[in-house]
């Protein structure tokens, strides 16, 4: 940090991004990226997208707006298109966090949401998960705090019912409860249609995982409009085109080919499947996973020393060097080729250890 | 707003971005934007980074800072990208001001400026320019705050020369000095090869306007690596992966064809000089720019009525409502076919007034 730097952020830790090796010759399964293509159709309307970039994009992206609140039932003025969705999660602590209003999270769960609360410094009430890492939702209910769930939580993979999320939003009627749902839709169920209920609710979800755009940073809040109003008061005063045409264009195209997208989601759901039972063979628990990435552990070897393996071997997964979880590898899922790549290095990597 | 909206942000008042009516209809020389759109292999480039969003974008922009700093003869590490310009004044005015560190700024200048201030609790210093518009430089020697200065100055249009913000640079060692180029391609004189001599100077440039990518979201800081250090960290803390892959891409290619936006940064500058001829054959006072837009007025109309007569004649301009420049309009420099037809208009509604 430079002389400059003012004091307030003399203790600021920012997040880590998973690594990105530029050497191509990895079986990159650390980042949860599909591992699918958009389709024809979404890369042709970012081309044209980028012919007229000479223009500026629509602050308000109408048309993005309008074809996600067809596909989802929901209004388009319920509806807010983000640069990828971290950057509303980041929105929404700014606008409904301070001093009084402390963000509550698990211990176990996205590493930017520290991150944000500390970056705005807003006191983090953290809750720890129970000893088989799922959420008791009963810690958040009554709560009077505002709160962040990743449902699937990240990074075990682990979904809470519907009915569990609507308990813990309607007992906290005066704080806004945030729930991400980055990994959605690779089988948990979706709280989007609970808006009209709750005015406290703010639903997060991108098209980085689900949609293949990861590169092309698109993400959305779904609220009722007084809540998005609040957001869209950050995104004006910060950055108000933070949506470029390439990324709108890709959006809006890519509802009009939901059905490649939704069918790769079940192939990688398939492919999950197929992981966790080979992986099972191995020796490994897997925990019970709604979303594209598994977290799983073997007795026979501790995480960091075959994460290091596997990364020698051309694979990489993700460790997280952290209490509780250090014995982990969260592996994202990919190809039926990628992931068989994965078995074959772990099973000859466990049997040169002699384990 | 909503009932949960933080207390702190409630006298927040957003930028407003200049008025884009859907109908295709208009001459839009309201937001200048280039009338060119981006090069042939640029449009290929974004075209083919969007094949391949499924993954990541780099979050360090590697290449693209690579291009730029070959480009323009510094380091690679002196080179940070952004998702547009207003974000990195914005992640400045978070990093380099506080309630002791207020920021300083000019009474007619770029809008976001007070906004970012407010926005992050920062006392706003107004600096009045003088009657003709100018900065008078010794105004911000020796200061002691945070400084940031538009050159050339935005709606005006006016440039400083480099030795005069070298000289508010140099006389405040001890604080920022944020340098905004947006409008430099245009005929001003460039800071960023002061950047090695002065630790304390941020230079901050955009694509949208000399490289053709509003649309795109492309801006950049140029600084020393430890003054960038701090920006980074408040990006880290807050949207890692900023700038998408398809920005990214164009920015890396524009650069491989800068022969291209060079050109048509000329024609822009010979085209203000014809409009600026013209106008003041019809009784124009226009100010002396060095931008891809001027700023005139005529005792033959009020700038209100001006705009609103010529946005009833399909032209686009913008017009401030704001004390001491509400007789003038902001017109961008756009095609020479596009001024003819701003001209013709402008002729014809002086004449249909009776002035």
């Amino acid at each position: 940090m430079s002389r400059f730097f003012s004091e307030k952020f003399s203790d600021l830790v920012p997040y880590v991004p998973g690594e990105q090796p530029q050497d191509q010759q990895y079986t990159k399964l650390n980042t949860n990226e599909s591992p699918f293509p958009p389709s024809p159709a979404v890369v042709q309307a970012m081309r044209d997208a980028g012919a007229s970039a000479n223009l500026y994009c629509d602050p308000q992206c109408r048309v993005l707006c309008s074809a996600i609140a067809k596909e989802y039932g929901v209004q388009p003025d319920q509806v807010l298109p983000v640069n990828g969705s971290d950057e509303i999660i980041n929105f929404a602590v700014m606008a409904f966090c301070d001093e009084t209003h402390p963000l509550a999270y698990a211990d176990i769960t996205y590493g930017c949401y520290p991150v944000f609360a500390d970056f705005n410094r807003v006191p983090s009430h953290i809750i720890p998960l129970r000893e088989d890492f799922t959420i008791d939702y009963r810690d958040y209910c009554g709560l009077g705090e505002t709160i962040v769930i990743a449902n699937p939580n990240a990074p075990t993979g682990i979904a809470l019912p519907k009915r569990e999320i609507e308990q813990i939003v309607r007992t906290n009627p005066d704080n806004v409860v945030i729930v991400d749902e980055a990994y959605v839709a690779f089988g948990a169920e979706s709280c989007v249609d609970l808006i009209d209920k709750y005015d406290n609710l703010l639903v997060c979800q991108t098209f980085s995982k689900s949609h293949s755009l990861a590169g092309a940073r698109l993400g959305f809040g779904f609220a009722q409009a007084s809540l998005l109003a609040d957001i869209n008061a950050i995104k004006y005063s910060t950055n108000p085109y933070n949506v470029n045409r390439m990324a709108q264009a890709a959006g809006a195209a890519a509802m009009a080919d939901n059905g490649y997208y939704l069918s790769n989601c079940r192939t990688i759901m398939e492919n999950r499947e197929y992981t966790v039972e080979k992986l099972t063979e191995l020796g490994f628990s897997v925990l019970p996973s709604k979303a594209n990435f598994i977290f799983a552990r073997t007795d026979r070897m501790e995480g960091g020393a075959l994460y290091r393996a596997l990364k020698r071997d051309g694979v990489l997964v993700r460790h997280f060097d952290k209490e509780k979880i250090s014995d982990y590898l969260r592996i994202s899922i990919g190809t039926r080729e990628q992931m068989d790549v994965l078995l074959q290095k772990t099973r000859a990597i466990l049997e040169q250890e002699g384990n």
